[in-house]
């Protein structure tokens, strides 16, 4: 695999197939972006109508090229790629770099099409970037590549990026231009007919150029290999992405532009916090991480401190920071008696520290120089507003001067000074992340703290309990027998079980006789419900009696639910089922769904009106740790309800984790379960009275049962 | 008024007080401005010390000013600013601009000096701007004023700019510019002595060379007069505004910054509901939609087409539009047929219609021009990544041909074009919005589209119920005759009742005889609650009794309840509260706090977890009409539960309206009430069973009862 990537990333040589002299056209662009960069190998343009290109001899075909090629850059009409790419084969190359748009993305021909180009590479042993792409870079000075054809060249740096859109590539690499962010490789992934965004992020987790790793995905290939890939890499690279297509209508754009379905979003979130991916909203944010991620240390905690020349800015700052969670303590006494010996007289000693509007290039380097000693921050922002009287360079040098040396996080605010700043672009140069505005480098720093908290995280080991999966696969056999492909009623309740969750016992009951018996067993109160013929809610039909408290009470529930129903079907005999009376503090919800790109996520959630109204829930994917159940419990905003409202006492959380990792177990077992509901699962403060009421289970896909 | 603040905005005379010779010095840079500007009247540098500032006489003090003198510039040590605006005035001089800092701001001293700006200016008839400014703008080409010390000069546009922040109104001049917005006029407020915001809106509102209004708001100086301003002005002049001091923290910093205590955030909300105040919470949201807003239309409707060359930045379009409520329409058929006869093949006609990479100008033109014509759209986004063979001028010169004479709203995205994009400038320069981020423009157009909301929305008109307020004047004075101002009990009720508000009888009985003489009265089944002694919490306790249906059963009630409270303290008399037994569908709390710069606000939430735990409850200001309080019910998140859940009849939402409303009068007509609650107040499907079952009043300033 790293060889093949080393093929597309590191290339010795480079055939540049469609290459062109014509100004203006991507053949041409691309041609020109390799040599510009100087590229540290050799180049061979490839076009069958001219003998030379941009001053260098060209070859009709990459078969013509006298010397070994690694690198096909394609930029021929897209009919002509399958041969050029089968000559690329024959020739021996080992990476193809495919520019050429009008495949899968355009649906009908195109696919088609594209699935004859991965034919070919595989028949070849070839890997194959784009097609439908913008082109890769290693800002590495032995390798120097650029195959893009983009107007803006990236600058050396550490950051690593993967895009799935080459027109977000190009407005990508000119933003980060502008905030002067360097790139170490840059890879344009197309329509990934080959080289997926994992393979990327593999290659980049052994690169020792790359510390981070920016994403721009519309849609995830095989989100499980993305799980385990990003969770890896995280822990040594932190990864920062835009997932567009977070709407269902966005989703239905990105369908109709990649031709792959794109996912849930909220399964896109689930995959993120199990991963460690920062998600962002907007490209801008992309950036505003990215900046003090690349050139700063994540800080060790969330406590800011702020200094600034102007109290409005301060304000927003402060606004911003406290908003997203971080802390603003105040100056320590010593702090503040060691800045009240320069300071101005109007300064604000607080934290914001407002040195006021006089204050300038010496202010900023005497109170950052003090506040950096101080060991109530993690963090420091330096805001300077530039007056007319202050020389914004000058500032920006003291401010440099004064944070070099230190290990906390710094980011500074230059506000309105302005495009051509040169404070900002000596800051840039020298790796203090500059904003124009406070709140942007406030929200960035809440995304990296929030990175540093799941780093230490205690990750957690997924549990296996002992469980009877021989059991359940007789039940689902037994269902699908009968056709039955949605499992309920005691049936359910025994896959539970046999998972050792905890359920109501769930008899049935064909005469009054038996009713009778049932309730000895199961000891009063119990509850009745109607089950032959089937009814749909059951509760609101009258179909249950509950609290039924002694033998004669049975009797005439039996008698009562049998009149209500009436006439009965043909063939159909009359029958009840009959539950201990479950009597808990809260009614839950545990349930799973199958997304079909993401694949199963366990959702978890108060029951009735919060899930239905309130849209209180969570989800994770699998397979769940106890800490991941933990904190998806806490996530919830009905939370407060478990740990004991107005009185109650709390629930037992334990019983609500455990079963939520049981669940998991279960899908993990059963790749066939497409979905599951455990409603309710009341749960009460003691483990006993913690039980699943009712269930169901649904197959999808019968063969995925053994 | 007008005429003051015209002596501010339209001065035929200038005197510039402490002007300077100094290069870097606020005195300089002022006087260049204003010369800069070339100012259409007489300008006088006045300083003691020199003859000549920039090549014009000087004068000692502006007493010695040969001729009259309208606007006095002020820029002098903060010691000398009394004795200079004393000077101002027995020179006859009407409005000055006080640069100098070191007053209110800085606490102390500072107030006192500040104090006595106020009473010189009273004195003398001036008004004054500031002081702790950054001087005033007015662009209008018959005065061309630019008395600040900026180094940004602001262009000519529609735009009327308050700042409270003088730092942040540097930053936002800067920005502006680069961003092409011109502005009519701009006031930096500073500390607010004498002109407040309220006032300078009061006069943009009749300035017919401002269409939009920003503010930059640190806090209010009187929210009521803004109130009533604002609204009027929002009818005609959209105001937008960022209203730093969100966060407790961010309050305190303001507080500290300008001696001014900020109001408590859900109360700006409120404020800016009322008014229709576009609240955004950040300055570039500030720009995002002032660039939208004054260039132009404001859109029908929330219907967009988004016509791009590019699928990613068309996906993230499409996210940020639906997320922030907009609607994307698919193209009609019409529109469709009409677009393929010239479009590429492999272009996507939905909605973003994506022409793909390879249009340039000639596409963008005939597709804008076809969709245009389209009726299903309001607004229109063009978004262009600009590739290395399209010219990017063009492209922007053809979007302007083809969109000009629409009554669409119109938008521009250029992603990656770059700060020296002759494209971005060119829209610019012909009054279309151009944005580097998609998510930024469908943001801006969003709140653009909820302020056409609001202006279309039925403003009513506050009702006035016939109440009884001399019944709750009486009530309210012997509660104070005895030293008593929190009303609770049959009291409360009875103040609700005077004001037609439905309540739970509530009745008192000292002895089992009159229990149950009241409970006959009440009519089975009645509640009883513990009255004296007092108990908090009395449900916790044990110290309420619910569905007592009998005679017998209210009898051992009493006796219970007396056992329950055991020995009471001397001169106790043991008492119970007697109701009738209210069971309605949903608990709801209407509540009244008061902001301590806000006033009064109404709450209303569902009773219990929804309030405590979900913190799902809205606040309005008062007066309420019948719409805002049907709109403040809507805005629950728990508001489904009120309109039939799970088969449960809905509640009657006329009730809890006009509740609301009589709340809103109560609270309008009894100045001295600080706190309301009536909690719970139990609705359901009929009016009469709507009742509140128990209440409270808080009196904090007994004077203001009358």
């Amino acid at each position: 695999m790293k060889q093949h990537l080393d093929a597309i990333f590191r290339p010795r040589s480079i055939a540049v197939i469609g290459a062109s002299n014509k100004r203006g056209s991507i053949g041409h662009a691309t041609l020109a972006n390799i040599f510009r960069a100087e590229f540290r190998g050799k180049v061979f343009p490839v076009n069958p109508t001219h003998e030379v290109l941009h001053s260098v001899k060209a070859y009709s075909t990459v078969l013509d090229v006298p010397d070994a090629v690694d690198l096909a850059v394609v930029i021929v009409p897209k009919q002509f790629v399958p041969a050029t790419l089968r000559q690329c084969g024959e020739k021996g190359v080992r990476g193809a770099v495919v520019i050429s748009a009008g495949f899968s993305e355009v649906g009908g021909e195109g696919k088609t099409l594209e699935r004859e180009l991965v034919d070919i590479v595989r028949e070849y042993n070839m890997r194959l970037v784009g097609p439908n792409c913008f082109g890769v870079v290693n800002t590495d000075p032995e390798v120097s590549l650029n195959c893009t054809f983009g107007k803006t060249f990236p600058r050396v740096g550490n950051v690593g990026f993967i895009t799935q859109s080459g027109a977000m590539g190009e407005a990508i690499m000119n933003q980060a231009e502008q905030l002067g962010i360097g790139f170490s490789k840059i890879a344009s992934i197309g329509n990934k007919a080959d080289i997926s965004s994992n393979d990327v992020l593999e290659y980049f987790k052994d690169d020792p150029k790359t510390d981070i790793i920016l994403l721009y995905l519309e849609n995830f290939g095989n989100p499980r290999n993305f799980t385990s890939i990003a969770r890896e890499v995280s822990q040594t690279k932190p990864i920062v992405a835009v997932k567009s297509g977070r709407t269902i209508l966005g989703a239905m754009a990105a369908s109709s532009h990649t031709g792959a379905l794109g996912g849930l979003d909220v399964a896109v979130d689930a995959l993120f916090e199990q991963t460690g991916v920062m998600r962002v909203d907007t490209v801008e944010q992309l950036f505003d991480v990215a900046m003090t991620l690349s050139r700063q240390p994540i800080p060790k905690g969330n406590r800011v401190v702020v200094v600034t020349n102007a109290g409005g800015p301060g304000i927003l700052a402060t606004d911003a920071l406290v908003n997203y969670g971080m802390e603003m303590p105040s100056l320590t006494p010593a702090t503040v008696k060691e800045l009240k010996t320069f300071s101005s007289a109007d300064a604000s000693f607080s934290n914001p520290m407002d040195m006021v509007a006089g204050a300038g290039a010496t202010e900023f380097f005497k109170t950052l120089n003090v506040v950096k000693k101080d060991k109530s921050y993690d963090s420091i922002m330096a805001i300077f507003v530039p007056p007319v009287t202050v020389d914004e360079l000058e500032v920006a040098r003291n401010i440099y001067a004064a944070l070099a040396d230190t290990d906390k996080t710094v980011q500074a605010c230059f506000m309105g000074a302005g495009e051509q700043s040169l404070g900002i672009r000596y800051l840039q140069d020298h790796s203090i992340p500059v904003y124009i505005f406070p709140e942007a480098a406030a929200k960035a720093l809440a995304i990296i703290q929030e990175h540093r908290h799941w780093l230490k995280l205690p990750k957690g080991k997924v549990k296996n309990f002992k469980v009877d999966a021989d059991r359940v696969r007789e039940i689902v056999a037994a269902n699908l027998d009968r056709g039955n492909t949605a499992i309920v009623g005691a049936d359910a309740m025994q896959i539970l079980d046999a998972y050792g969750i905890q359920v109501a016992g769930y008899h049935y009951a064909y005469t009054i006789k038996e009713a009778v018996v049932v309730a000895r067993e199961l000891g009063y109160p119990v509850v009745m419900k109607v089950n032959t013929p089937p009814i749909v809610h059951k509760t609101e039909a009258g179909g249950v009696l509950v609290d039924l408290r002694s033998e004669s009470e049975v009797k005439s529930a039996f008698t009562k639910l049998r009149k209500r129903v009436g006439t009965l079907k043909a063939g159909e005999r009359f029958s009840v089922v009959m539950q201990e009376m479950v009597t808990g503090t809260v009614e839950t919800v545990i349930g799973m769904t199958t997304d079909p790109s993401f694949g199963p996520l366990i959702m978890f959630g108060l029951g009735g009106i919060y899930v239905e109204v309130m849209k209180d829930v969570a989800f994770r994917t699998i397979p769940l740790t106890a800490q991941r159940a933990r904190r998806m419990i806490k996530s919830l905003r009905s939370y407060p309800l478990l740990t004991g409202f107005r009185g109650t006492a709390p629930v037992d959380l334990s019983v609500i984790e455990e079963t939520l990792l049981r669940v998991s177990q279960l899908v993990r077992d059963f790749h066939c379960l497409s979905e599951i509901d455990l409603n309710p699962f009341i749960v009460s403060a003691s483990r006993e009275r913690c039980r699943v009421v009712d269930a169901r289970l649904i197959i999808k896909d019968e063969s995925r049962c053994n």
